[in-house]
This record gives structure tokens, C-alpha cells and sequence, in this order.
């Protein structure tokens, strides 16, 4: 059963579909942030891996607080990272009222404000807030072969019963990445993508 | 001035270009029901024309009660109608714990249960609540010169820093149309759609 399904997926890719995966709200903690709010000296807590090698989802959650309202219980990922930064749907950034813009992970030079806390503390940061830009993350031997190449900008069709075109989409290529599409909360309750959803690449 | 943007709009709409106007949670009532909420032999009181012809946003607000949670002081839509229907995006239906399908607004046989209160009297709707599907409100004269026509499906290009093409949108047509695309929140979040936005039509 597990051959039939690893083939099954490995022809699906074949053709250019890609599953897609949605990410909700999340942070992602400096060693030294991660010890502010969680006491000096302790470190993160895997949990449960993601599906991109190496991350996981952390034991350790936060709170965080916007001008407009405080949202409790956020997935904090791992490992430890050399910024911090929160990544918000749209509506999470109206519902706190704290602007981000639209971004790729990691670029979070002059990105928003929002307030972290913890058991152990609290801090404010002063960039790190943004949005996250829809990307696949495709491995490299994945990419050869259907003619990908990294920062390239596609279209993707998510196919489901609502179907939208998402536009734009970032390629990220690299030997440690797994496969995936992935859309934030508003991308996919706008096409209505829950569960096991495909999206097909168009170049 | 008011001249010069009128030149501009019909420019824009022979160029196959539709103004995007986003939907928020919002209840159409029958007088019955209305009567039942606010109280015997009352009537809706409009607080402020829509974009469409005849329609308001009346001075009456509901409360919304799933299983999960109540939404409260939710938009009433006028003038009554022949069916009470709750138009909500797909996370306010996670976030109450409703379910509801896809639907054209008016068709609602079968669709999700809620319970709608006010300051009189609350119903327990069997069925009205529906996700709107997205749609574009088209003149009769606006669509024989694009040469569209009542039921067809286009696609829509939102044309913004966050694009998407939007597909499978259903063309309504009508003399008493103002000629507008209607999407709700999650669609206009995850395209970033705010404030004036146009989309283009392909077929």
C-alpha cells in the first residue's frame, strides 16, 4: 500500500502537481528571544516535525499582542533562527491591528511590530511581522526535472471546488527542501483548500 | 472633476475592467423574521444605500450563534426578502462552527443552520446560511457590449500586489445592475484586495 501511494505521488509530481500545504499563524524565536520568554538557559521542545526537513512544531506557544486585540496558544517553530519573526494571515493583521507586509521568510529588515509573550517575559520587537508570500519549496533534483529554477515566479491552479490561479508564486530551490505549495489561512479559505489538496504548476 | 471620473470608469469598464468590491458576514431576513428579531409590525430602516440598485445596510444588527461561538452586531442587509439567508466567509464558519456550502445568494435548499438573535427574539434557521460564491453584477447594456452573458463562468485577474486570478466566476446580468465584482473576506484577504480594486475579465 505504501509503494502504490509513493508511486501514485511520485507520478502526481511527475506532472507537475504540487500538494498543497497551509500554514497557519506562527513564530519563530532567536535563542536568546526564546530565553526571554521561556526562562535563561532553556532551549526548544520538538513536538511533532513539518513536513520540510529539520522543522518542527515546538512544544513551547505564545501569546501575542496587537494594539487591537491579544491572540493566545501561537505555534512557536523550530530550530531557533537568526531573527525573530511572526508570520500573520491578512485578516490575523486586521484582527490585532498591526500592519506586515507581504514577504518572504526571512527578509524582515523595516517589517512590523507586535508584542511576544510568555510565561518566563515578554518582548516588543520592532521588525519581524510580516505576511508570508505563497512559495514551493522544490527539492533540486525535483526541479531539474521540470525545468524549475530557484526565485523563479509561477502561477499555480489549486484544484479544488472554489478554484483560484494564485499568481506570483515563488519557486525556493534546494536539496533539503520536500516538495509542498504553501499558502497562509486567507489564501486558502478563499479557495476553499482543506485537506489533501493538489495545485497544478503553470509556467 | 465628478466628469472626468465618470470618462475615466466607462474607459476602464469597456476595457473589460470590473471595480472588486469585498462582501462582509451579512443577513437577509424575511419580514416574519425580521418581525420575530425586532418585534411585531416593524419595518427595516435603511441606514445607507449599497452599490446595487434599491439595496441598504439597514440600522438593525444581529447576533449570530453557532456551536462554537457568537458573532455579534452582524450586518443586516435590506429590503427584506423571501428567504432569511446568512452570507458567511468560510473562516467565520470555522470560527462559529457552521456549515455551509458554496452557493449563488437566493439558493438556499439545504444549506447550513444557525441561530439569529436580536433584541425581541431569536430563529433557529434550518437552512440559509451559504458561502457566497463569487460573482460579477453585470448592466444588460454594460454586457452586450462585453459580450457576456446571464450564467456564464469567467475568470478575474484582481489585479493587485498580492495577484490571483479568481476562476469560475458567475456572471449575473440585469437592467438594474450596477456592474461590480462581489467577493467576501477570505478571497479578498488572500489577494490583499482593499480599498479600490479592479479586476480584469478573461473568458
Amino acid at each position: 500500500m505504501e509503494e502504490i501511494v509513493r508511486q501514485v505521488m511520485a507520478a502526481v509530481e511527475k506532472s507537475g502537481l504540487v500538494e498543497i500545504e497551509v500554514s497557519a499563524r506562527h513564530v519563530h524565536l532567536t535563542q536568546s528571544d526564546f530565553e526571554i520568554i521561556f526562562g535563561k538557559g532553556k532551549t526548544m521542545t520538538p513536538k511533532r516535525d513539518l513536513s520540510q526537513p529539520g522543522q518542527y512544531l515546538a512544544a513551547e506557544r505564545v501569546d501575542i499582542i496587537g494594539p487591537k486585540r491579544k491572540m493566545t496558544n501561537v505555534a512557536v517553530l523550530g530550530p531557533v533562527r537568526k531573527d525573530t519573526q511572526v508570520e500573520l494571515s491578512r485578516s490575523d493583521c486586521i484582527a490585532l491591528g498591526v500592519k506586515a507586509p507581504l514577504r518572504e521568510s526571512g527578509d524582515v529588515a523595516g517589517s512590523g511590530q507586535i508584542r511576544i509573550e510568555g510565561p518566563c517575559g515578554a518582548i516588543d520587537i520592532p521588525q519581524g511581522v510580516i505576511v508570508a508570500h505563497k512559495h514551493i519549496h522544490v527539492p533540486t533534483e525535483m526541479a531539474e526535472k521540470l525545468g524549475l529554477h530557484d526565485k523563479q515566479r509561477v502561477s499555480v491552479e489549486a484544484i479544488t471546488e472554489r478554484p483560484v490561479v494564485f499568481k506570483d508564486v515563488i519557486i525556493r530551490v534546494s536539496d533539503n527542501f520536500r516538495f509542498r505549495m504553501h499558502v497562509d489561512f486567507d489564501e486558502a479559505n478563499g479557495a476553499d483548500i482543506s485537506g489533501f489538496t493538489l495545485g497544478k504548476i503553470i509556467r
